[in-house]
């Protein structure tokens, strides 16, 4: 599960607690510090929980950095940090700071909750359908951003893409990364969610297979449909199949949700996430404001496990910094290529 | 404050939590998971808490080993902070491991409280005592400890010590460090304390001035004596006045709690510590049974500030494992030297 659930002394409710920290992976210390935030606070969303009652913030500070680099580069990772956990609707409050050759930034979200507030991972059922929220590829939207200082890496990729075209892709991947699930956690709810896990290091199929691993009926997910950052794929195949992108083990950093939703409702699912400027939350103007969901896949009678057909369709989905409409090359709620018929 | 806390949605009930993590500083990786432990749980039971509902492990597993040393290494860390939070009555549910260049430890507490469950420091009055759960001097002799490798170091302190006093000195801070303050938590609920914090980073000087700080009443705390591990005033002194032992801004690692208790209660909650096999908290046989606890200053009218008299009277607290009885050279309970005249 992606995050801890305790049953308390106290009227049935629930502790509920993740913790997460990583190096930083962008060179912008404020976004750096959102995408640290939301990767933590991705872990409760993928329980349907829309609410977070405390957030810690752990941090090292490079002892390589000298003084001024330490006085500009942190107080933006903090307010990076604490500027998602407010667009959350939480806080921080409490935390570490300590000295160590690299810089580390991660935190810990905690909540008290009912029973019916979070939605426990293992519910999916054939004939569900699974939905992604988020686009793949960020690790090679980083990567390959690295790149264009590194001759003989560029030298590999250029003939796929432009300069302007890996720089637009990385700031698409930045935007997805530090915005927050948490749009699609409240809508898990609304639409019957039997199940949802977030996309980070394992990649989506990584993902998709401990979920499977943990539903209480014998079902089997199949994946379909690979959304991928404009170019991405492109990118990949030119590099030797770089990270694995279209076999879905490239990793992610603060991905999407994977959702199992009953079939009937997924397309309303994606309709209202791409709809939503956070108005179920009462909110309005966050970074993720009016996101995107695809139905990437099915649920199928099976022994636990997940996997991606032979060829499966990529979506290119568009950098929206550089395309005004997000209408084009992707095709939200689509219902799958490939229906097997189902018990 | 040593821990956050939190209103919660829920009847009256908070959320505290609190995180901790450092590098290690002994040799034995069993003893540093249990003092990472100990040092995460003594900010709740410097609140009066006594029950957790859980705790996280933070691990960062250092790139220079090899993966037989991490093999040895890492399993019997977490071994250590298990077993020390089992002691605690709590488990360890949920963490996040990274590999770094050093090695980190830490964890995070949490706990949901009903408003008696903990005690807010903020209560001290004059007339109140100043209790210490635990000897200070264990930065001194884990430094010692390292010195006995280093002829340059050793010089400075072979005049005053033992290399077999500095191996005792040594497993005496280690067995302190690890000892868990849950004791002293509960009898705070027992002896109506009114404040307490615990002796890390800062020194007693340190944490004592921010507990004054925070005190609702005019108050100045005046420490008149100093329990500190046997000879380590002696090293202290003979290596130049050694990282201001005597001064009280030695820093401390998982030290003991310093407690603001009523005066007629102060000697009565020594005899208990003293006499607890963890008894009032129905167990027996932890690591920190037996405890000493010693009266070692006063609170009077002030400016919420802390000090340290001119010549404190420094107690030498013997090594358990080579001195049969502890009731030799120091004496708990027994009042202050100085007992100034109070509003």
């Amino acid at each position: 599960m992606d995050s801890c659930v305790i049953p308390l002394r106290h009227g049935g409710l629930s502790l509920i607690q993740t913790t997460d920290f990583f190096y930083p992976l962008v060179e912008d210390p404020y976004m750096m510090g959102r995408i640290a935030c939301a990767n933590v606070l991705s872990d409760l969303y993928a329980m349907g929980i829309t609410e977070c009652d405390n957030m810690l913030m752990l941090l090292s500070v490079s002892q390589k950095m000298n003084d001024k680099e330490r006085e500009q580069v942190i107080p933006l990772m903090m307010k990076g940090f604490r500027d998602a956990a407010e667009e959350g609707g939480t806080s921080v409050t409490g935390g570490q700071t300590v000295i160590n050759p690299w810089i580390i930034v991660g935190g810990v979200a905690s909540v008290v909750c009912q029973p019916n507030d979070f939605i426990m991972p293992d519910g999916a059922i054939p004939g569900d359908v699974l939905v992604l929220t988020k686009p793949l590829g960020t690790q090679v939207a980083v990567n390959a951003h690295q790149w264009l200082d590194i001759p003989e890496k560029w030298n590999k990729i250029k003939l796929v893409i432009t300069k302007e075209e890996v720089e637009q892709a990385y700031q698409e991947a930045m935007l997805n990364m530090a915005t927050l699930n948490r749009t699609a956690a409240a809508l898990m709810h609304k639409f019957n969610a039997h199940a949802a896990t977030d996309i980070t290091g394992f990649g989506i199929i990584g993902h998709a297979r401990n979920l499977a691993k943990q539903q209480c009926n014998e079902v089997a997910f199949v994946i379909h449909n690979l959304p991928i950052i404009a170019k991405m794929a492109a990118i990949s195949k030119a590099g030797g199949n770089l990270f694995g992108l279209l076999q879905g083990t490239s990793s992610e950093t603060s991905g999407g949700l994977l959702i199992c939703l009953p079939r009937e409702q997924a397309a309303r699912f994606c309709a209202e996430m791409k709809a939503s400027r956070s108005s179920s939350l009462g909110q309005e103007g966050g970074v993720g404001d009016g996101q995107q969901a695809w139905i990437i896949g099915i649920v199928e009678k099976g022994s636990r496990s997940a996997r991606i057909i032979d060829k499966p369709r990529i979506i290119e989905v568009p950098y929206r910094g550089a395309v005004v409409t997000t209408e084009g090359n992707n095709n939200n709620a689509s219902p799958p290529e490939a229906q097997p018929t189902q018990a």
